[in-house]
């Protein structure tokens, strides 16, 4: 018995698409999924009733930030991330491999793992496959990441090789060190931008059988086509009867793209950063509410959105108006809207998935687009 | 037949206390009652609904700010206020006078009215009696202020005499210019700290028959005993049949004190600014979130608090975590949670009230603290 199981319910006819649901312990959720950011155990100015009115099932947060700020201890010792955040839906932790490696010249790799230096007071830190388990089991999430290196793109056939190999080893040295029966490890496939080193990352991983596996590694900077390339090579060697889960992309086009090549599950902090940035997303454009065409402009944001802030008809330039003058319930309610917008959005790609109209679905957001 | 209305329900026997009904176009609402300020057309941080559910039926919004951003025409443009910023409970605006006698050597005052630069742009503006109900009417408030001059503490006698007989000139122009039948314009007393300005002011402006009046100029640095006798002086004064006023006040020690003496009605950043600041208000102390004395401290921020925060058990360390990590739901729960704590001290305050036990309530207020 795994804390994690998937259920396959539809194969969609003309691509790769399925739709499912993704058991965990805090619930079943229907697949494709998007997963709301709450990086220090919090979705920004969101609150946890808001997140379930908007459909949100599951957030991410971060074990990197919460390692180091509040520590995995005072987590543990308030009861686990789900109370002490006052969330009784699902979470997923990542593993910190991320953020420590984004650190830059602050951090080292050996085959133990990575030392680093915090970049809250600059105080040296250490991350291990037994480390960030140790961590995100007292953290408590649903699902949690094995401790893998995000190789950076570019990066040289040599290096990726390395990397990838050491990454497998750690996904190893994770599934050991985690423990805990209510939380389902994820393996991450890595590889870099290379179809033989994603497809024997996938392989070796999947050799470990894990409840999921994520595809790491991709939407950092390399082309479109190239993301969707090493996405198809991925997930080609995944078995169909476990979740897999994009890591860090969260706009409309991925995740069509990303669905028809089997992705059930995503992350990013693109819907509620750029809200923070005034920027309303709907299906046909980018609104970045500061500008002065919207001064007069007493409309909602998108014309029959059922978001808190459209259903409840806040302008334009309302909101405008609060983000000039820098009142945070200007960005509560954009925050509000893009994520609203996503979940209702992947509503309709999983009842494309279900029609098998997933192509003319496409097409149809591309056609609407200005 | 006016616009704004108040229904004396019990005299406290002990005191000058009492308890009614304001009745206002967008509700009626039991006194004595804590307006809360949304200065820029949103209380900061905190939804219509959340306002609601805490609690509060009426805000206090700012001539001053909305005056200079976004400009009243647009309020206008946009239905009034209650549409712009989706409340249909009550409003209550200032005339901007506070806000521009602020600005210090920014201003300057002649008969007329006040030329003063704004402090967004440096832009040259003018606010008037004249100007001041023009704007509140395209604001469209249910309750609307005078026109007057906040006299700084100290002032001499000879600039106290010539600012309160102005102010009173200024009250008559104010109501002049009012022709609103949907709003209802409040007098406001003034007489810096002199007894005899005091009364003055009061009678010439009982005279005018204002549905309502203010008690200005208080709480501007004076002792606390200063400040009781002057209120006394000015209330005193003013018909039993109409609403009074305390602008400015938002402790619940002033709310006892001041009720004591007559006042109906307070509005105050207090609670949402030291939310913000990250203290929160309970019944024994003032607690400062960030101290290291709560990191470990599981508890709600105060024992059987029915507010959102304390009810859905966010914990102490949890919003210390929150501030720490600069997470503006940490402000939104103190938020919340002043606010709450705030409209439950005046509904005690009421009930003592119609008890007649409103010195033992006061009592035990002051037994209470730590």
């Amino acid at each position: 018995m795994t804390a994690i199981s998937y259920e396959l319910l539809h194969k969609e006819k003309n691509t790769n698409a399925r739709a499912g649901i993704l058991h965990t312990p805090h619930g079943s959720f229907e697949t494709p999924i998007f997963m709301p950011v709450g990086t220090k155990a919090t979705v920004k100015g969101v609150s946890p009733e808001e997140l379930k009115d908007l459909g949100a099932n599951i957030v991410l947060a971060n074990t990197y930030h919460l390692f180091l700020r509040p520590g995995a201890d005072l987590v543990k010792e308030a009861g686990g991330l789900h109370k002490f955040m006052h969330w009784d839906g699902g979470i997923l932790t990542d593993s910190g491999g991320f953020q420590v490696f984004s650190l830059g010249e602050l951090r080292k790799i050996t085959e133990e793992g990575v030392t680093f230096r915090s970049h809250i007071d600059g105080s040296k830190q250490f991350l291990s496959p037994e480390v960030s388990m140790e961590t995100q089991m007292k953290l408590g999430a649903d699902i949690v990441m094995a401790f893998d290196e995000c190789i950076p793109y570019p990066a040289d056939y040599e290096y990726a090789k390395t990397s990838t190999a050491r990454t497998s080893r750690w996904a190893h040295r994770s599934k050991d060190a985690m423990t805990s029966e209510n939380q389902g490890l994820f393996g991450i496939v890595q590889g870099g931008m290379y179809e033989d080193l994603r497809k024997t990352s996938a392989k070796e991983l999947v050799e470990m059988d894990f409840p999921g596996y994520a595809v790491g590694g991709l939407s950092v900077g390399e082309p479109k086509e190239l993301m969707y390339e090493m996405l198809e090579v991925s997930t080609s060697e995944l078995p169909e009867n476990k979740a897999r889960y994009l890591m860090g992309v969260g706009t409309p086009d991925h995740f069509i793209e990303s669905v028809m090549r089997g992705i059930d599950m995503f992350d990013c902090v693109f819907p509620t950063r750029v809200a923070r940035n005034g920027m309303a997303m709907t299906r046909t454009e980018r609104i970045v509410i500061k500008n002065a065409q919207y001064t007069h402009d007493h409309n909602v944001l998108e014309e029959n959105c059922d978001c808190y802030a459209c259903k409840n008809g806040y302008t334009r330039a309302y909101i405008r108006h609060l983000f000039r003058a820098d009142e945070m319930f200007g960005l509560r309610l954009l925050t509000l809207h893009n994520l609203r917008f996503l979940q209702r959005f992947m509503k309709e790609l999983r009842e494309a998935i279900f029609a098998d109209k997933l192509l003319e679905f496409r097409k149809e957001y591309y056609d609407n687009l200005n």
